[in-house]
Formats: structure tokens, C-alpha cells, sequence
């Protein structure tokens, strides 16, 4: 580990940048953020990330690493001292990294859909992101039946950022959309959300929720 | 590393199944191949892939791995001696997993709306993968200017493995299409495809060209 090592964040408010943020403060990593404006990006990350021009870009010592599931990984091989992210173990790594890419692909991707809907279409959107939450909950309890995959000790683990970041923020999500969910059809992921906005990690580094209802609305 | 461990892949002809099969071979590790009927999906596929019901999924010892890239990792960690899919360098690693994810999100998502279009639909399908491939191309040459990402040594490497099981079929894909490539748009990349091809352990594991051709064409 290179103690003076130069680390830049580009990133944007209120969105998976924030795994990002939390990685490097969970391990220790002083670093420099950079808030982008998405209607305006700058040269730095055009050049950084040409192929998706999204944000989080992480730069350590001027390099690129883009996609925020990926930067984690990043993250914890280069800084592999404690505290950690993933287990050791390699086929709890695998189920985590499963469960990962499906909050994005499914759950992240239905909760977008109802943002981007209205009326009938909404309905069915919400439909879906409530069963893909089911399925989540389902898998997540198949897979982790005696220890939750969302803390590594007192610690919030890969899992545990990953949704911990957008779970956490139902409550704007749900002002923004005008409806609030039934919390009886996914009562697990609801508690787990709570559990991870009640640990103080996350609590102390979460988005000010006006603004954020004010993001999503538009 | 457990000698006695049972590994068991459950995959398709012509697929992503491939991309197990060559990285269990290249480490040395036996196992027995099951070959999936989609359309009459196995008790064991469904029980062991819930979620996606997809090929392929590694079992081992009983316990399933599913996506190819996530058990392409899991290979490289349980079974941690050489030869090596990824170096050891985090920063190559996180860009290897960039182009990993490139090629299965844009890739083969456009190779596969060109097999699924016809006419106009086709034509502007082609040119999205003509574009993709220009990409994919830049973004090698950019990452990797010194030293080929496809091969390790005289090995196949991660990337060389994930790319190559499709980009070795390219004849095939052209064959069942009615249309040979324009050689010349994507020269570096035909160039990659050729060179990963002449690779002994690529050639000597291809599935036949006229079975391949006849299955594109469903």
C-alpha cells in the first residue's frame, strides 16, 4: 500500500458513486472528490471513462477504473489490509458477487423504470421491481440462512454497499414517486434496508434527503 | 486445492459454457460435462440456477457457481495454482473485467440482434457491431499497447478465453447470416480472432462448424 498514493473520486450526488466513497472511507483511503455535472461532463472524465462517459470514475495516480461493482473489486485487491470487504471463502465470494450483479441488473433497473413511468405503466413497473425484490430476498436467505451477507462484523461488507446505498434511500424514493410501497410484499428487504440506514457508517454518509427527492423527481 | 472434489458443468453446445470448460482444462482440473436441452430444462439446472435458469452453472462438490465471468473467478481463486487467467497487477485485472463486461454487454448483445433480425433491421444491427468491435478495438489497443491481453505466456488468459469462444466462430456467424464481414473495418480484431483460432488449445476445443452454423440458424 502506497501511503501517498494520489486518489480522485469522480463522481455525482445521490448515485452509485457513493459505493465508491464508502469503500475508500471504510478502508481508510484519503481521497479527493469531485462532484460532475452530468449535463456538462469534463475533458477529465470523458478521457477517463471514453467508452461509457459515466460516472464513478476512481483515478489512483492519474489511472482510470470505471463501473462501481468493478472499483470495489479494485479497491480491495490493492488495498487488502483490513478491514475487508468480501469473505475469503471463494464460493461465498461467487454468491456475493451473484447477488451483486443482480441488484443492479434487476432491482436497480426496475427501480429506474418506475422513475421513468407514469400511471399503467408505473403500476406494471412496480409490479415488477416488487417481485424482483422478491426474488432477491428469496436468494439472499437461500444463500446466507445464519449470517447476514450485508456485514462483515461491525463492519458494512461489499454486499452491504452495494445495496446498502440505494435501499437506504426508499423513503425519497417512495415521496418522489407519491406512493409509499406496501411494506408487507418485501418485509425482509425493508428490514434490511432499515438495519443498514441504522448503522451509523451509513447513516453519517447518506444523501440529504430533500435533495435527493428533488434528483429523482426530474 | 482438493483433489477429490467433484466438479460438474452444466452447459449447452456453442455457448458461453465453452469459456468453463476451456479455464477447467487449462488448470488441469477433471470434471464431467452435462449437456442442457433448453427447451426441456433439467430438474438439476433449474434447482441449481433458480434464478436465471441459465447454462452455464459449475457445481462443485455440489454447490452451484453461476454467470460465466463469476465462475471464470471462482476457478482462478479456489484453484489459485498456475497457469493464471488474470496477472496479479490489480490495476491490468480491473481493466481486463472492464473489457470482459464490454464484450459480454455490447459485443454479443449486438452479434445476437443480427442472428435475431432480418432485412433493414439487420443492416443497421451490422453496423451497431461494426461500431462495437471499433470500440472494443480502441479501447485493447489504448489498455494494452505493449503486450496482448488474450494470452498469458503460452496460454489463454481470461480475456483470451471469454473472447475467444465467440470470436473464433466469426465463419460460422457469417455463414449462418449470408453475409461474409467486411475484413477491413474491424481488421485488429479479425486479426485477434485468427491469431486466438491458431491457438492450440482454442482449435483443438471449437465446436464443428456445420453443427455450429445449424444452431445459429434457429
Amino acid at each position: 500500500m502506497d501511503e501517498n498514493s494520489e486518489v480522485v473520486l469522480l463522481g455525482t450526488f445521490g448515485s452509485s458513486s457513493k459505493r465508491v466513497e464508502l469503500a475508500l472511507k471504510l478502508k481508510g483511503i484519503p481521497f479527493a472528490y469531485v462532484e460532475e455535472d452530468l449535463k456538462n461532463k469534463s475533458d477529465l472524465l470523458l478521457r477517463s471513462n471514453p467508452v461509457h462517459q459515466k460516472v464513478p470514475v476512481l483515478l489512483h495516480d492519474g489511472r482510470p477504473i470505471c463501473e462501481s461493482l468493478l472499483i470495489l473489486e479494485y479497491i480491495e485487491e490493492y488495498w487488502s489490509n483490513a478491514p475487508k470487504l468480501l469473505p475469503e471463502d471463494p464460493y461465498t465470494r461467487s454468491r456475493i458477487r451473484f447477488w451483486a450483479d443482480f441488484y443492479d441488473q434487476k432491482v436497480k433497473r426496475a427501480t429506474y423504470l418506475v422513475l421513468q413511468t407514469k400511471g399503467k405503466d408505473q403500476d406494471k413497473a412496480r409490479e415488477d421491481l416488487v417481485e424482483q425484490l422478491r426474488v432477491f430476498e428469496e436468494g439472499i436467505q437461500r444463500d446466507f440462512p445464519s449470517k447476514s451477507p450485508f456485514f462483515n462484523g461491525e463492519n458494512l461488507s461489499f454486499l452491504g454497499i452495494v445495496v446498502g446505498v440505494s435501499a437506504c434511500n426508499y423513503q425519497a424514493f417512495e415521496e418522489a414517486t407519491g406512493k409509499i410501497s406496501d411494506r408487507e410484499r418485501n418485509a425482509l428487504f425493508f428490514s434490511w434496508a432499515d438495519e443498514l440506514k441504522a448503522h451509523p457508517f451509513m447513516s453519517e454518509n447518506l444523501p440529504p434527503h430533500d435533495k435527493l427527492v428533488a434528483k429523482m423527481k426530474t
